[in-house]
């Protein structure tokens, strides 16, 4: 059998790194990096192709007839842009379906959550809603909340090195939501076996290293670290005024790009712990499968090997290289 | 175990009449009908309670808690609602919610399309999006297209008794599209069984008695009747440009009834033959469960026996009684 022709978009940010190495790992696909002409140059695209990766430089804005040509012969599109761009994937969806390609899937990997709950989730959605209404094959698979967005710092200091910029990580409510959460660098491991099984052909499917509650995530750092950690506890009332808000901001407002972040994350906050979404009870109910039962053999990291690794500086802070647009 | 309550919205209409008959037959469920307040004297409703259904009278419309403390101790609710009242089904799932209630059956009961294409189709995906969104228990369960709206009529006359006023059939296109069809009085055997197993809690599921092509459909009257059929083909542009300008029309005048069902049944026809979305395969790549593969031995009537039906005078016309809007 010759190997799968992957299509992997946005190789280079966090969730299209973790995919890729796993992706090579494995040796099984022949794997193209689609990159847009604004970043042929930059040396982490360079570096792909001293790791056998087949640069394809396309502007999914552009000429459809452009991009139907570079999909064709593609079995599968990976889609890993960036938070900001998921409404660029429209062009795409329809170019995939012209050029004949097996299976999409869209750039959800991200927290189990219904419709109407989060801006970023809708427009997953359109994207979902446009597959579906072109019969294009799927897989849209969602991956919870990372390890490395959702651990409070230690107060020595010593994890600052991996924490995101601003990042803050009280607790919400009572702290007792569980959610699903992975280590970024499982991402990759999920997607290379998703996309080897006709049993996710069609299928929501959902990967995960641990099922956590706040109030464990604090537990664990202590225990791991040795130090004790100060308990914020940010009452529900408090997130939902401040999306009112900020969305109230960004409706005046709709290209600041800072207000979408701030809606974004709050609505995160919304979902997580005051809706409680991200659960795998609400992800059975939503007709996921669970990519563990599917795999069983498979071992992600939990959030305390994490732990491990984050206090012996093992760990990279996410948007290291800044955020794509 | 006691007996599931059941509680049955529209079991006056088409589908509902389907679905309570297959209820009442089983003897195993507490059937209750909600019926509004403005239909509460009417002669159907009264032959309801002689068939040992309760009536519950309710404003769905009404104030919520009135709906909430009608709905408590209900364990599943089907909505047969009229095609016109889909939205009105939105007060009734938060209701639902409210009180309890295990399993939502809204008023789906239609042909398989994905979102984007029909209006009417449209309208249940809100419904279906506020239920996932409250994380109310739901089955979502279409059925494809009726027998009785999809049999040309015969020249001797004598299939005009059950023939829907006004109701057109030719064929489109080439005849070739195959569709999912059922008998009315079959829709309820599958829903009997589908609200009575939980592996159908919070899956889409289609019903059907046959798969069959226009030109299939043709044959087969021919066949039954002895009768010759004159075959007039629609080609797919006039049905394109009959949708726009009907779109364009209702776009002017939403309140108009029969503006609205011309768009309506014009979307259908270019879902079941121009786009080809009622089908199997279709139906399997939007995730839906199949009832004859769940219930290898409910044994729904072939379209063949329908028209032995149709020509012995055994069929009822659809809507004889009038559409309820």
């Amino acid at each position: 059998m010759s190997k799968q022709k992957v299509l992997l978009l946005g190789a280079t940010g966090e969730t299209g790194t973790s995919i890729l190495n796993s992706l090579l790992t494995l040796n099984k696909f022949e794997i193209t990096a689609l990159v847009r002409p604004s970043s042929a140059e930059k040396p982490d695209v360079q570096a792909l192709t001293e790791k056998g990766v087949k640069i394809l430089i396309a502007d999914i804005s552009g000429p459809a007839e452009e991009l139907i040509n570079a999909l064709t012969g593609i079995d599968v599109v990976i889609s890993a842009i960036g938070g900001m761009a998921q409404m660029a994937q429209m062009g795409l969806v329809e170019a995939a379906k012209k050029a004949g390609v097996k299976r999409f899937v869209p750039c959800d990997f991200a927290s189990v959550c219904p419709v109407g709950v989060m801006m970023l989730r809708d427009e997953k959605e359109e994207i979902h809603t446009q597959i579906k209404k072109l019969g294009l094959g799927y897989t849209f698979i969602d991956v919870g909340y990372w390890y490395q967005l959702s651990f409070p710092p230690l107060p020595s200091g010593r994890t600052s090195y991996a924490m995101f910029p601003g990042m803050q990580v009280p607790l919400h409510g009572d702290g007792e939501a569980k959610n699903i959460l992975i280590d970024i660098r499982d991402i990759g491991h999920f997607v290379a076996r998703i996309i080897d099984d006709e049993r996710t052909l069609n299928k929501y499917v959902y990967g995960w290293g641990d099922i956590l509650t706040e109030n464990q995530i604090y537990d664990m750092m202590e225990e791991v670290s040795g130090e004790k950690l100060e308990r914020v506890y940010v009452p529900d009332e408090e997130v939902v005024a401040q999306e009112k808000q900020l969305l109230q901001a960004f409706e005046n407002d709709k290209t600041n790009v800072r207000l979408r972040i701030g809606v974004m994350s709050t609505q995160y906050a919304i979902s997580k712990y005051v809706r409680r979404d991200n659960t795998p009870e609400n992800a059975k109910s939503l007709g996921y499968l669970d990519a563990r039962e599917l795999y069983p053999d498979l071992k992600p990291k939990s959030f305390k090997e994490f732990v491990g690794d984050l206090v012996d500086g093992k760990v990279q802070r996410p948007y290291a290289k800044g955020m794509s647009m």
